[in-house]
């Protein structure tokens, strides 16, 4: 049965949930493929298992790989081989969180593609693809994330017996963070200084085995290991690994575009630029993610103010929802419409990138710098936002926020790394800085008397990422703007306008200095920008459950108590605490360990 | 060995760090004995034990209780037993982490000291101090947190057996969150609605049995248990307690104050502000605690960002410490310098308490209301800002940060509730505004044209709470200005003078739109607000390391690989991340389990 706010919040909707989901999935008919796809996998006895809230990481890394090894198989007995549809089967099996075939299956697989020569993809690519050969990627070293030329693992060609000798010369040169590394993978594509001929080469990219197929025990030379304990990510075996003069044939250089011959000679690629795609492809699907992740939240802390009812407004009426006051509204609503202009954002870059992609497989790599500035920006703007807006989210829940039972803390942790990695957030905005103007004047001003560009361009660098935030806000949105004339259904038109205009306001709101000091608003304005938000939050309030709901989450996706679609938080909460593995024996075994022991000798 | 770059930081700073460190302290001899008490536990070989980051939540309780006993009997045994030098003892046992006798030691005992009657005092308090008695005290609800008049646990007077009757009448009456509740206590101040001679007097204290003493079993007529995992708190186990016609004797109910007589008939209270009394040193604490969490999280990122090299500022050169990068700075000063302002703010309230409970006990409780109104209001801007500002010291760590290693998460998840409980941080902002002047405009014309008071109230909370975190940083500023005159040695008072500048500026900074509306500040001002920021990080970029170590947390009390005090953090890091429970086997099981069987069949 619905809780009564609910029903009544639901009934007093002005529009059709059904419908906004569908300008999200982008068409009925996909929203309906990805419903059945839901289904399949959680109607699926399989898939399902007890709350990892509940599990140790040993254990949760165990389900991850049972329901990753079970998801191969199904998605190939299911025939679906859509890159879209296998995302949502992945998402649904691991209910949006990383899962160690994560690398293999994104990074591993695609580089093999694209990277290797036909004669390799014919020897790795299908026992990758069975799983014989289960790879990840090993960029990152302890010392060495965001500037790759500092990598410091060395592959030196040795002629005589037509191997690369692998090195981790250094504490700081050992891979550190590649998911899946630690115990999934026996092989992992390894980014290394190349030398051959007595010359450094540059960043290459190898195929190295790293433990014996069959035994799956480290290869000699080979140290291999798990990280340890993160934030969150308890399912991933991220790894370390330190290789000691571990030798690889010449053959497992990936060569499709640059090479070295059986002697030693280098032959150059291309383009230097070819590896950016990569990148940008991975940055593309963060800022997808951080509208999925921040709708999440939005959903769970909308929904629960609903129903959570505290305080008074006026003395001796009942306790209003929490949802009623304006202070509530203005964490949430923001952030709610926040999501809904980067779920655009995020379907926008991805059209960007397969048109640009295709221009890159005929050749044509004109677009591929702007694109990779662009998704630099949008990637730390989106991530960053998305971050501090679940957590905004987790607070507005009050204490009960703070339990696993809510679900936040697990969204949160688990989107957190975004922030980090594929470009740290600060370096990604500078990024972005080098097309945009505004902060100009004050480098100029740094130059004139200063010695060099590159200490002007530190002394700016505050700046510079003051005025990339504000080029993405701008950016984002004139990518909501233009979206709203695409759905024709007028009630959600109107809805999604509003939705709009509030993002578009709170983010002056937010800035109000920058518009005053710059001359482009006037005091009296900034006033009228802080009414006219004040009063969309009360225009928005019938809409907002309508509006988490079109987001579609089923609850098993959702994972939380307090975010329920029925509203029955607190009789589940109480249900869900009574499992906690706290509660197996009445009395704790510290009792008889330690208090009572305790309570004898004082 | 200490690392190069720390030592060059060391040697380079422009002040002596044991001189700050006493002015923090309040005193050289309170450093010394500080220090004495440091050495006490951590040269204890009954208080090591494993990192934490490798047990399971139920291994992590045990090893909190097997401390906590250990250190009531060793407080007894050197004979420790004023507050201050027990909080430290308790601090370092615990590494500043909750634990369960908590609440026995900072809420029961007290409210038993402050509450009981001497007949009271006599059959609970001894029992209690020797453990026998172990108690929480149960307030929040399910349903119900910062709104007291909500709560519906009810205790209803039976003159025929001279008894209270505790119910739980609905599922959202269940007690939630006390901690220590779960499995640790065997009794409970339980906060209840009274009703007597059929009338309900309102909230009153009750200590309730909970747990049978020997066995521990629960009692009939109450169900107890953990209320499972939440974000941190591990070793705490937060609880719930539902109670069904339990009865308790008449003279259970805490009576120093209200009392109800044997034939039912209730006398009142004093006065109803007295347990305001609890909830201002809660608060108090907190402060302290935003102080202390905040500078332990810039220690890290400190040391770190000095110890870390990165990129390039200029073309072949050496790559940088990244703390010399302006955007480094710019993150991690303002937050070393609101740390260093928490702190003196947290000594200002404790000092403030102090005298404001000397008064309490005289009976005088004129100064009460306001001094509750300006620690709501600085426990509010304190725990927000010290909770953002951790997680920006995080990811200002890059992907290391992420890594429990680091140590910055788990500050992280142990603090943030701080933004929660005793008072919802946004409740908190409109207690003080209810001083606050700057917002009487808003709220005015909005009362000049809508029907009621409380509508009114509602509409303008926004600018209320707007209103209030502008007071507090107006208070914080006031407070760092006046201690600078107590600092005696000019090379400290010069680099203090510094950072609170900077305090001063970063808060006008991040709140320009506010001034420029005001007409408090020009276009003109504001711009040399910002240039003088930026200046200001590069003066105090050669005393940051200092900076820190004046902060003055024992590597073990940090519990950071990050933020050693001898910088070694690479070698570290490999050798923690090779005691990850991931590794005790070199293939994990999963792999025969899943990965093998699933290899076979494709």
């Amino acid at each position: 049965m619905m809780n009564a706010d609910l029903r009544r919040e639901r009934a007093a909707a002005t529009f059709q949930p059904e419908l906004l989901t569908h300008v999200l999935d982008g068409g009925a008919e996909r929203t309906r493929r990805r419903k059945e796809i839901e289904a399949l996998v959680f109607n699926d006895p399989d898939f399902q298992h007890e709350d990892l809230n509940f599990l140790s990481r040993s254990q949760r890394y165990e389900q991850a790989v049972r329901k990753s090894a079970l998801m191969v198989m199904k998605l190939r007995e299911y025939g679906i081989a859509d890159p879209e549809e296998i995302y949502w089967f992945k998402s649904f099996v691991h209910r949006g969180r990383p899962e160690p075939l994560d690398l293999h299956l994104g990074m591993f697989l695609p580089t093999l593609l694209t990277q290797a020569t036909p004669e390799q993809q014919d020897r790795f690519f299908m026992p990758a693809w069975n799983l014989e050969i289960i790879g990840t990627y090993a960029q990152t070293e302890m010392g060495h994330g965001t500037h790759l030329r500092g990598l410091e693992t060395t592959a030196t060609y040795d002629p005589a017996t037509q191997e690369f000798i692998l090195n981790s010369p250094t504490v700081t040169s050992i891979k550190w963070w590649p998911g899946g590394l630690g115990k999934t993978s026996n092989h992992a594509i390894v980014l290394a200084q190349l030398y051959t001929q007595g010359q450094c080469k540059g960043l290459h990219a190898f195929i190295v085995p790293i433990r014996q197929l069959g035994t799956h025990e480290p290869l000699p030379g080979i140290t291999v290991g798990d990280i340890g304990p993160k934030f969150g990510y308890d399912e991933m075996d991220n790894g370390y690994l330190k290789m000691d003069n571990f030798r690889i044939p010449r053959e497992n250089m990936l060569m499709k575009y640059a090479q070295v011959e059986p002697d030693g000679t280098y032959v150059k690629p291309l383009s230097d630029k070819l590896t950016y795609g990569t990148m940008v492809f991975i940055r593309s699907l963060i800022v997808g993610d951080s509208a999925r992740s921040l709708s999440r939240a939005c959903t769970i802390a909308i929904r629960y103010s609903a129903v959570r009812h505290q305080s008074e407004l006026k003395p001796g009426e009942p306790e209003p929802q929490i949802l009623d006051y304006q202070t509530q509204q203005y964490k949430l609503f923001p952030l709610l419409a926040t999501a809904y202009a980067f779920h655009f954002v995020g379907a926008y870059i991805k059209d960007t990138y397969r048109r640009v992609s295709g221009d890159i497989n005929e050749g044509d790599l004109s677009e591929l710098p702007e694109l990779h500035a662009l998704t630099a920006g949008l990637k730390a703007f989106t991530s960053w936002t998305a971050s501090a807006g679940i957590e905004e989210c987790r607070m507005a829940c009050g204490g009960h926020g703070y339990s696993r039972c809510s679900g936040i803390p697990d969204i949160y942790v688990t989107f957190t790394p975004s922030c980090t990695y594929e470009g740290e957030n600060t370096v990604m905005m500078l990024q972005t800085a080098r097309l945009v103007e505004a902060a100009a004047k004050n480098l100029q001003a740094e130059l004139n008397h200063r010695k060099s560009k590159e200490d002007a361009w530190n002394r700016t660098s505050v700046d510079l990422v003051r005025a990339s935030e504000a080029h993405c806000h701008y950016v984002i949105v004139k990518l909501f703007t233009a979206k709203l004339s695409e759905i024709s259904n007028a009630a959600v038109r109107a809805v999604m306008t509003e939705l709009c205009l509030l993002y578009a306001l709170y983010g002056i709101s937010k800035n109000t200095g920058d518009f005053l000091q710059a001359g482009i608003l006037t005091s009296a304005q900034v006033t009228q920008v802080n009414q006219h938000m004040k009063e969309l939050l009360g225009i928005i309030r019938p809409n907002a459950v309508a509006l988490v709901d079109s987001f579609d989450f089923h609850d098993v996706h959702l994972g939380s108590v307090l975010g329920r679609y029925d509203g029955n938080v607190y009789e589940n909460m109480f249900e869900w605490a009574k499992k906690s593995p706290l509660n197996n024996t009445e009395v704790h075994e510290s009792f008889h360990k330690h208090l009572k022991p305790m309570q004898a000798k004082l």
